[in-house]
């Protein structure tokens, strides 16, 4: 039995405290949030103790495991302290919006030797994961071209874009690390076009809402990455590989079955109607991972160099969004 | 909060003890069953309390409503000592193989006056609701024609089968229920051809493992539902209603949507391998929907009428099954 | 070079004149028919001789091979010309209307040693033949449960189906005909029950328009055919094989593959308007395995016999109907 | 009646020639080739004149019109040709490998008043139409995003493409014209990335195999293009337009609709084989929109000014490929 506490009793918070609940190795011990309100609820509904002072999580012998779902500017100071506690960490992402910061918690983090794992749920996804599978068994060749769409149904407030870091590390960030998890290879060079086509106030706010980036690979193959903050049909996630050998693709989810036949046309059941619907079902097998990690039955992956690996790209995509030029992915 | 004793430890009595958990404003006090070792465990899992002497839920003053997840002979006497007792009650299908206990057991109920409901889950799968409501909406017109199809993956052993009823009674009285309520109408007489095609045993216990069922519907309307008992490619349910103004179905389910693409075919992810993978989300949304109920929110659907009706249903079906003759439907 | 005589220049002698005038190995030198005035258009369209008096094909010993695409009623009386004359014959379905009729007409192709084929043109079609590839190699390996769907756009006016013969004969035939072709199984017996929807006139001929038909096959493996004549959302035809291996269906066609993503719904493409824009194209197929025929690279398939067999189980069909009872198929 | 000649008996004209004989307003008088031998075979088949003098064509008043489907650096002069003949002008793609050269023969056109088209066949197909009619009526709103799918399955020999002028001018042009004309809205500027993945020889004569086309267009809008020379799945080729109210795709097609079900996965009918299978039914209903043209029932469409365009985006393309830079596109 793992001995959990929870940082951060937000949204997100409330996701991981379910799949801590209901994992048979975890206990959520404690869960920790500087509103006292928010963290009252949580606890109440987990049977949790509630924390406001988060100091407290890292003094209490009885934590072995510190999940860090609080807001992204805290992250990089709470893995120095797991560092410095000896806890194992799981970490949403990003690290820190700055990637010297990051850099900095992930060696800290490395050079104490617990075990930590950063939250790339995608990765997750059954379908995501078949893809994964079939390219790294060699099914379908050597990857030539890849293929990934991620589009939003709404536009967040601006004045979550204005702290974002902008679309690329917010966002597209996931895609990146999805494209080395299931390709293996590395992008060495980035070029991003962008627009605010949503809203104009994006721009102002320097921002994009609808980007194209195309990444080169080490072995020359290619990549785009649509990526868009509002349609107007829902949730828009797909994948494809085209490979020397065959294509595989992680397609459009539709959330039933349902067909209606008209005279000409035929209407059927349409996509989620957002990122959450899509992905829900993912967290717990991420915090299933993180635990075999931790029983040592595997590897913890995506490992937070894997976090600073796809945050390096976003760096770049986004210089070359500032910049309109290809720039260079260094590691 | 609604105070639930469940009845029947089993597989499904887990299922259901899962939903009465995780519904807000359910509190599961007893876990009743026969035999003490699953009881405990089950009352352990859920911190229920165990009971194995059944009489003792009834003398509860503590509880409000049962759920009767046991095996099916016990069913009609447990309906009974509900409507003794007063307490609500949610009862697995059927209510009794022989219908004339059944409609005994039907009419205390309804006599005493509590609520009650039969668990026909498939109502609940929301692709079948949507058929449910574009029928009643009349999106396709009058009904004329519609086509079920019930195909599980594996053969049950044949001890099952030989207490089951038979294959109208066990396996296609679950679409004799939808039938009626996706459409609204009556079916009024039925055909049906069967065969023991997965396993010749499947004759010697009097029962066949493929059938094909052809009913009349009051209006004129007319029906064909097929049943397997062992596909050789998982679990394959589809409904579609074929009306004056449009068709609609409820298709195929596929667990993903994963394509991989090579020259000449296209090979994509399948159905899923079981009715219990299909069905499990149907589970918490029935019971939902009896305490819907209990809330006075809504009516009890399916009522234990529904469940009677099938029933009829299932027995001409079956006659019909015996002597190869079209045979009426009295209801 | 084969020359043929085509019979019939209405609508369908029409479509099998494109088939003629395209055939490599074909010239077309004769176009019959009784109507003086669309015998010459279309012999001036294809550049064959008019003929208006039909016995001068059979008496023209430049003529190989008659193609009988005139009225049903005058489909025996020509086969017994092409046997007396040896001629090759490529007859359209049905042979005759009356069972002993046409079993006449075969018996004196048969004996005359001419080359004949019926055309059975859905046959040809290439996600049917796809099918029957499949289930002739094995690959879903024994037959159990076929589910066929026959469903046509528009009521033909009541003088066509007052002289059609009924459904059965008339449309639920050439499903018979796929049905002994694909399974290389014969039928048994046979049920059907059907109702008058569309129009109640329909019934006033003494005819069905909705209809539903079980059959059981000479391996106990049973098969249900819907056929309905006036859907309001095109042409809609499939066929599903069941087998102890797997399953295989040749699915509903869709016209094209445009899909417009909204909010909950997809919208795409429908099927095609009618029967002849789904089967336009295997006119020329079936032409082609005549010709093949001809040149003694394959034996005529689906051969006269295949069309009685067809017509055998149509006439039981008929009678079940009439009478509500499930009936033996003689052969 | 009007009266052609087609120039050029390849495989191209060979198609054209179908078109030709097929139209009920059109007499195919002429086959004009420099190669004698299989212009005589053409024009055998078709019943048309064979002529090797090229410049016999442009002499005889008895030709109202001229297709031009002969090698790609004889269009030009033809064009021109056209222009002092006064002859009404179908001409294959490109007008010529040197914009300068192709801009000259446009403006001698079009001084010269004469109908004149070029043979962007891919507008034809009725999917790709659908997306364009449903963008143009605004159902999906502000276009926002697109994406289009180039794929071949085969790499043509090197000498091909050694002559093709790369992979922009000869294979991506003709999605440079979709998006112009599906979208309405002009692409100020191009970002490509290439590699030569399939065969690294491509490389040695200056091409790509793979590439990866980001252009923004003059709302703001962005659009995705990947063009494959080889892959292993057939020939793949798919649009989709993301607009503010919706989205529209014209989607994979595929061959059949045919469905074999096994445990854990379906395999279905795959892709064409080839761009040819893919569009050869597009050819037949381009010449129609010419004649269509010549009978004043509508602009031709798309004209060579089109075609310039399209050309003038190829051109600024394979700047980019050739620079790594994004450039401009003038017109």
């Amino acid at each position: 039995m793992h001995r959990f506490a929870l940082v951060g009793a937000g949204f997100i918070g409330s996701v991981h405290a379910n799949s801590l609940m209901n994992h048979p190795d975890v206990e959520l011990r404690t869960v920790a949030d500087p509103d006292g309100a928010r963290t009252e609820a949580l606890a109440a509904r987990t049977g949790a103790q509630p924390v406001t002072d988060i100091d407290r999580v890292f003094a209490d012998p009885q934590i072995d495991a510190v999940l860090i779902a609080s807001t992204s500017h805290t992250h990089a100071s709470l893995l120095h302290a797991c560092a410095a506690s000896g806890k194992a960490v799981f970490c949403e992402k990003p690290i820190d919006l700055s990637l010297e910061v990051a850099a900095e918690a992930v060696a800290a983090v490395r050079a104490s030797g617990v075990t930590a794992m950063v939250d790339f749920n995608r990765r997750f996804d059954p379908d995501h994961r078949a893809v994964h599978d079939a390219v790294q068994a060699g099914d379908i060749g050597t990857v030539e071209l890849v293929q990934m769409t991620s589009r939003g149904p709404s536009l967040p407030p601006l004045s979550y874009l204005a702290a974002s870091g902008g679309q690329m590390r917010d966002q597209t960030v996931h895609f990146f690390d999805l494209l080395r998890w299931i390709t293996g290879l590395e992008p060495v060079e980035v070029h991003v076009a962008g627009s605010a086509l949503a809203d104009p106030a994006v721009a102002d706010v320097g921002d994009v809402d609808t980007s194209v980036v195309t990444l080169r690979l080490d072995n020359g193959a290619l990549c785009q990455i649509d990526s868009t903050r509002r349609t107007a049909y829902g949730y828009d996630e797909r994948i494809e590989v085209n490979g020397s050998a065959g294509m595989i693709e992680s397609g459009r989810r539709r959330t039933g079955a349902v067909s209606r036949y008209a005279l000409g046309t035929t209407t059927s059941t349409g996509l989620d109607t957002g990122w959450f619907e899509r992905m829900a079902h993912t967290y717990p097998l991420a915090l299933g991972a993180f635990v075999a990690a931790l029983n040592g039955e595997a590897p913890p992956s995506p490992s937070l160099a894997d976090g600073l690996a796809a945050q390096s790209i976003a760096e770049a995509a986004t210089e070359s969004l500032r910049t309109g030029r290809t720039v260079e992915i260094h590691r």
